[in-house]
């Protein structure tokens, strides 16, 4: 018997019938085969390969980064399969501009965290010329036979030329094997969304692509292509600009990279085939995003996961602001060691109330006179030399007085509806601040343990405390209302959507398991770390998303000065004081 | 001092600087200028008029009237403002053809509820000749003054000639008197979305209504055009046959009619002129819907209200399918009159599951048997004098076999995490019905007062009591998880939105307080009926939707049969057994 669904018919090997694929959000629902929410390895029609497609410099990476943080986040294995990373690799050029960072959930750590935040990033991505030390292992792990070819193969424009041919056959090589490793991720490995970064701009190419996921997957595993195009002109330049430092243009100077670059573009761009009426009349899904953030086109957009990947593009532009997280001042509750419950900052609380909001103040001018000194500082098209990265914000995206000078950022200030996080917020200038309380923030609820100490729960209900021991991350409080770690993510969705839609600064007054799962977020933490991060009183983050990943600070309450000293080399840890490690894309 | 926003920036006139505008939601979140979660009256930057575009018969009022439904639903008060019923009535000819109904809210009830789900709908938006009685209200509380003009102008193709001076005169008139009773309903009277039901088909026109907006309420409030285009040639067809049984047409030959519909479409489209690069330009935010549900397009869109517009429109298709609703059979807590709590079925509702399965199961057979007859009888293009409104499921919108026949969908057994519901689905078989648990479907949680019989908690806690009695749709139960009507409609969301998604069949298998949520927003409840419907143990609800509404029955459990009897000339009631008016668009 064969029946119509909202996924495409196929012929199952495994099944009598093509079963329906729907909602499927770890901790929220549950089936037969999906005991936990998470996709099961049989639910096929429920999994989701993203093939990008798009010219160099369009961001493609950093859509793929962004987008598989956030499905990460919500539990759904994510990976992204790079093809360009094993190009270098395979034409022996080495691959260290890994755009297919490790996933949360696996261990493949890199070993890569210098501790200043910022340049951990630029070296993170490879923006900087200084980190050549840091990808070996992954080089290693990811060596493709490149057998009749020299290693140390040009990667200058030339090899990017259609009419080469043993580059042409080399890359075509690299490309087919990175899909074949992701179908191996989806259909084996029990990976939910595999992301094939490449430029894929023929439709020749994209014709191989589904051929070969169809004959491996069948007809029922969904695909959508995702096209990033920039028709600004600044934007585009700006892109241009991050390319010149990345690993293809190391050592080069930036005027002969540049000019390289461009040639290579133009080298895609004689063959380029963008989406559009070819892939409509077949009745292929696609998404288009067009200057991020700006335009977007969806076609046949179909299934649950496809469905959220379109929601979170929508959100997507590249205002600088800053996003800073604490948990609330110390409580009564604090001092007496009871979780939960719904108590009033103490003394020492309030001091920390009355700190936060005049050192933020401070932050938020300070920020904004930045903004005016790099606005006065930039400059468009880039002089030769030039090897700092434009901000994209100064490309068209944000708002700007009449002299064209970026225009000061709203601040919103969002708490929970429990007194001690709304009370931490009550010495900001509302005239100022948009101050908001939101049920979403509140602390994860305890159940029939609120108000209790972690001391009395172990005595009073030893097996509930061993349990949650064991797995915090999916231990559900019992009793009413009593939750678990993947409740509180998915009551926090609409927060991080809305963070990522709006171009305001944002403080957010949270609390401990709160703080942590917005962290993970922003950095990207590893499933297994989230329950367990330490994120004590008194310490104020802040995270400024950047075109290539998140400049990452901390700060701590010092009750003397009444003010928060920078924690140089922050390092999140875990509870046992041991180090964390963001995987930030 | 001027701030950058993710809203426009404007001058506005009672405040020093434009405020930040973020998510709103009703019983979430709270601040000074909404302490109840909704937009309040000075957040004019939170507030949304969307402009609708399209040639006539391009489904502009089905997607208004979803979308309308929907958001009120979530509390954002929404009202369509119809430039062609004032028209009609304008000129004279009768504005039956309400496209907006009375939101829920307002007290305009139409008194037109015929006893046939079916009849009834087809009626309310006048798709048969037969109700012609309906609106002779609505006609005199919407008169407007038609100086210097006869009643009665010809409504045929010559009215919609742009060469016709005094008609264009008459239609330019009523829509800018349209558009400020929209403005007046955004800004004086607390509406939070105005959307403008007309075809909008000229720059021209557009440029009008974005001028008026501005010049009443400045450059904050938000404007998207929302366009619908068909160039799916058999969904055009089938579209304009529905047409031809709307209020122009009430009476007149259908062959005569279908030529004139054309000519008037013809007139639209010689001066048509669709959204695209001239709105892009002007950086104006549209969203462009291209064979309902295949493809959109989006541009500039920002604010809250608007990502969550584009969100739910993304999910819209025509298949024709059912969504079935029912409470869990009786538990052991029903008997003894307990409020909440986690109790297995009694025996009585282990039959009740058993007769469920056996009914569903029949109900699922004979909706594939009827579409195959359907299917058998269906003609494009239509014969003169067929008028039988096709279902645009037969035009390229369904999975069908070799030979062209819509195959058998699949169906979903969705239930909440708790023991009553769960048992309920369990004679399900998991073969063929896809059998799933959520916890957003649990009823509403009564946290501290969960276990008790409501006469016990009239004597422990009279003032709560009370309170919920006064305003059940606010009331929050107090102690941990405790929930109100808006907690339970904040969770359901992502459940309906799901339902929307898919083209599967559904059975939600829900609890009191969650089924009376589901059925305010498939039938549109005025806002003050949801929490006091009457939804009886026993009873199974189906909706069909439809083009231009929902086909609704009601059947009810015969234990003495061991099968569901249908509920002839059934009407929603309240608990005092009074009629509930639903409102569906």
């Amino acid at each position: 018997m064969r029946s119509a669904s909202d996924t495409p018919i196929a012929t199952a090997p495994s099944s009598p019938r093509i079963r329906a694929t729907t909602i499927d959000v770890p901790g929220l629902t549950s089936s037969k085969v999906s005991p936990d929410g998470r996709i099961s390895n049989r639910d096929i029609g429920a999994k989701l390969v993203i093939v990008m497609v798009g010219l160099p410099a369009r961001g493609k990476s950093y859509v793929t980064k962004k987008l598989a943080r956030y499905l990460n986040w919500l539990q759904h294995d994510t990976k992204i399969f790079n093809v360009g990373n094993r190009r270098r690799i395979a034409a022996g050029a080495g691959g260290d501009h890994v755009e297919e960072p490790p996933s949360p959930g696996t261990n493949e750590g890199t070993g890569l965290v210098s501790p200043d935040a910022f340049t951990r990033l630029d070296s993170y991505y490879d923006l900087s010329p200084k980190s050549s030390r840091s990808f070996n292992a992954h080089r290693r792990t990811n060596s493709i036979t490149t057998s009749g070819l020299d290693g140390g193969m040009d990667q200058s424009a030339e090899f990017f030329d259609p009419k080469n041919k043993v580059a042409a056959d080399l890359r075509e090589k690299v490309a087919l094997e990175t899909l074949e490793e992701l179908l191996n991720f989806i259909m084996e490995g029990g990976g939910s969304v595999g992301i094939l970064d490449a430029t894929n701009s023929t439709r020749k190419r994209r014709k191989a692509i589904v051929d070969r996921i169809r004959q491996v997957a069948g007809n029922e595993l969904g695909i959508i292509f995702l096209e990033s195009e920039c028709h600004d002109e600044k934007l585009l330049e700006a892109n241009m600009r991050l390319k010149l430092q990345g690993p293809d243009y190391k050592g080069t100077d930036p005027a002969v990279a540049l000019e390289d670059f461009k040639r290579r573009v133009t080298m895609y761009e004689s063959s380029y085939e963008p989406l559009g009426d070819f892939e409509e009349r077949l009745g292929m899904p696609y998404i288009k995003m067009i200057d991020v953030g700006r335009k977007i086109v969806t076609h046949q957009i179909r299934g649950f996961l496809a469905g959220q990947t379109v929601y979170f593009l929508l959100n997507f532009h590249l205002s600088a602001r800053q996003i800073w997280i604490t948990r609330h001042g110390e409580s009564h509750d604090n001092v007496a060691g009871r979780i939960g419950g719904d108590a009033s900052l103490s003394d020492e609380g309030k001091r920390y109330a009355s700190a936060l909001a005049q050192f933020i103040e401070f932050q938020r001018k300070r920020f904004h006179d930045r903004q005016l000194q790099k606005h006065a500082m930039a400059h468009l098209p880039p002089r030769f030399g030039d090897s700092t990265p434009p901000n994209p914000e100064y490309t068209g995206c944000c708002q700007e007085d009449e002299q064209g000078r970026p225009l000061e950022k709203n601040f919103c200030v969002w708490t929970s509806m429990l007194k001690r996080s709304i009370e931490t917020a009550t010495d900001f200038d509302e005239d100022v601040y948009d101050v908001k309380q939101m049920r979403m923030l509140n602390e994860l609820n305890a159940g029939m343990m609120e108000g209790h100490t972690y001391e009395e729960i172990r005595q009073k209900w030893p097996e509930d405390f061993a349990l949650r021991r064991k797995d915090k991350l999916h231990y559900r409080y019992p009793g009413a209302g009593g939750e678990s770690y993947l409740d509180v993510i998915n009551r926090l969705r609409a927060v991080i959507v809305e963070v990522e839609r709006m171009q305001d600064h944002v403080l957010l007054v949270a609390h401990r398991v709160v703080a942590r799962v917005l962290l993970a977020y922003f950095l990207g933490l590893k499933r297994e770390d989230v329950a367990s991060l330490d994120v004590p009183l008194g310490i104020l983050y802040m995270l400024e998303p950047k075109p290539y990943g998140v400049d990452f600070k901390a700060y701590k309450y010092n009750p003397e000065t009444s003010w928060f000293d920078e924690l140089e080399n922050f390092e999140l840890k875990n509870e046992e004081q041991k180090h964390v490690e963001p995987t930030i894309y």
